[in-house]
């Protein structure tokens, strides 16, 4: 067998080698290998749909993930985006451009973490699409979920009062990012926020069926910037409390250090925890939420927003949510 | 106003205008704005989805097309997998990964073709990504559309005596390709074909609904490649008649001067027509059914294809469909 052939893999052939590993699915009448897939639609439930694109160079580098890991990655930030509505993620679709470089088995390496993911969540890849690219490799990405009628949590029902909540911990992708970024090797954990983010979904489905939450969303661009977008879609303010912001001992570790490095966690972004707001001051422990959820803010009339410290003035941070789209 | 700010256009900018363009629709409980749109579900449906992807240098040349054709195209291509079932198409999701070289101006007229040719179908775009690209331009469309339950046509039922019909003309859009890349300018009509398919969303409706077609896709990869996905699907075999292609009088023109060009309309690909099998051998010309409709063979036990010629010969396609996978 000739580099060349071992090299090859047809479309075809790799679609049959996913169809294998999908194997069947209950919610789908048909799945991969016709022009569309099929489901049956359920009365009282709505329909939740995502999409995101994933570009090598833009949103991630060979060099610093797996194969293995770029699927499972690919999963869960879009997976992120039904946990952000309270919704139960169902079916995904994948988009691949194929760059020169990605040979059968790391394609096949990129198909098994995806799979992985799914699975973990229990969402079936219910079709896509697969081609050459001339330069990077490219993953697009769609998942569609359900969510019973008219409980969905959207950005915009933010309230004056309203304490603010986040889950996890904010940052942690951000220092691994920039870490690797100065050469060096981040700790395990903190690599690991970056490279298998974890979607929140049993939680954001807990908020939305206890109809806890009045306003949703999940962190990718970084805390101040998708707080933003929460505040304007609801026409409202927001205080957060600087000492309230959820670290890991990792992180901690870093800040104690470099200081600076708090604006990672208010700004560094791909953080993927839920950002929510509530009437309810009593979150944060609450039996019937996965732990971990903790208060950092109010809603207050108005717009903009107030980051205040420990001795009570006000703070600025000096690093501004990246923007993915505007070229340099 | 410098030339940096000019060229400059910020992913929430775009998304905002994207939003005035798309305005309101009544089947979405939300669109564009959130993390994912929202869509009420209705029993005795079923909810169909596919997913493409297009990128430069791969699918089109941005030299050869307008933006604005390209986001026609875009969506057509995408509402023809959506046809190949005979569902209605309901709702978009676009991706764009912005090469440096789309300015502003470029990219809005892109999303003006797109939306142009999505009100044509009546189809709305409910969400997407944007992003930056670091290659070529990348395009994602999802689409989701809906049929009424155990209606959607499937690849895999033909049998054996089934008539093989096809809609509108083939080739037209591979010889305008074709004379593109060897540097002629198309006449009108084929590069109408090329740059601004059609979906043929109405004729794919009326035989899922009056259950006329027993297996059924679009033609995007040639004839005989597609065909043959239908054969294999359904576990049948074919033949066809070659003097019953049905070819454009410009493509009977070029034919004139050029024999081998049958080819193209046998494997040149991205005709989007509906190819599709039916016990009816009356459906050429039927009312209740769009013009244009043409019987071009019959199904038969076994598997494989044969190419009939007039003279009762059987005729060999020296060309292959074109796979968008495989690197050169």
């Amino acid at each position: 067998m000739t580099t060349e052939k071992t090299n090859a893999i047809g479309e075809f052939e790799l679609i049959r080698w996913i169809q294998e590993q999908v194997g069947n699915c209950d919610h789908l009448t048909r799945g991969i290998g016709d022009d569309c897939a099929v489901q049956p639609q359920v009365q009282g439930q709505e329909l939740l749909t995502s999409t995101d694109l994933l570009i090598e160079d833009i949103h991630f580098k060979r060099s610093w993930t797996s194969m293995f890991d770029l699927g499972r990655k690919s999963v869960a930030v879009n997976l992120s985006d039904i946990a952000a509505m309270g919704g139960v993620p169902q079916s995904l679709f994948l988009g691949i451009g194929r760059s020169k470089q990605i040979g059968p088995e790391e394609l096949k390496d990129f198909i098994r973490g995806f799979l992985y993911e799914a699975r973990q969540n229990d969402v079936v890849l219910a079709g896509g699409d697969t081609c050459g690219s001339p330069g990077p490799l490219i993953i697009s990405v769609t998942v569609q979920g359900s969510i019973a009628a008219t409980t969905a949590v959207q950005r915009r029902g933010a309230r004056s009062g309203d304490c603010i909540y986040v889950s996890g911990t904010l940052g942690d992708s951000a220092l691994a990012l920039q870490q690797l970024q100065e050469g060096k090797i981040p700790a395990a954990a903190l690599a690991q926020r970056l490279h298998t983010p974890k979607a929140r979904v049993t939680l954001g489905c807990s908020l939305s069926e206890l109809k806890l939450a009045t306003a949703m969303l999940d962190i990718s661009d970084g805390l101040i910037a998708d707080l933003n977008h929460l505040l304007t879609a609801s026409g409202v303010g927001a205080e957060l409390d600087l000492a309230a912001i959820p670290l890991s001992e990792d992180f901690r570790l870093a800040l104690n250090d470099d200081p600076g490095l708090i604006d990672l966690a208010l700004a560094g972004g791909e953080d993927y925890e839920l950002l929510f707001s509530s009437p309810r001051p009593d979150l944060a422990g609450h039996p019937e939420l996965e732990p971990g959820v903790v208060k950092i803010g109010t809603i207050c009339a108005g717009s903009g927003m107030k980051i205040q410290q420990a001795d009570g003035r006000s703070y600025r941070c000096r690093r501004q949510g990246f923007d993915h789209f505007v070229q340099e």
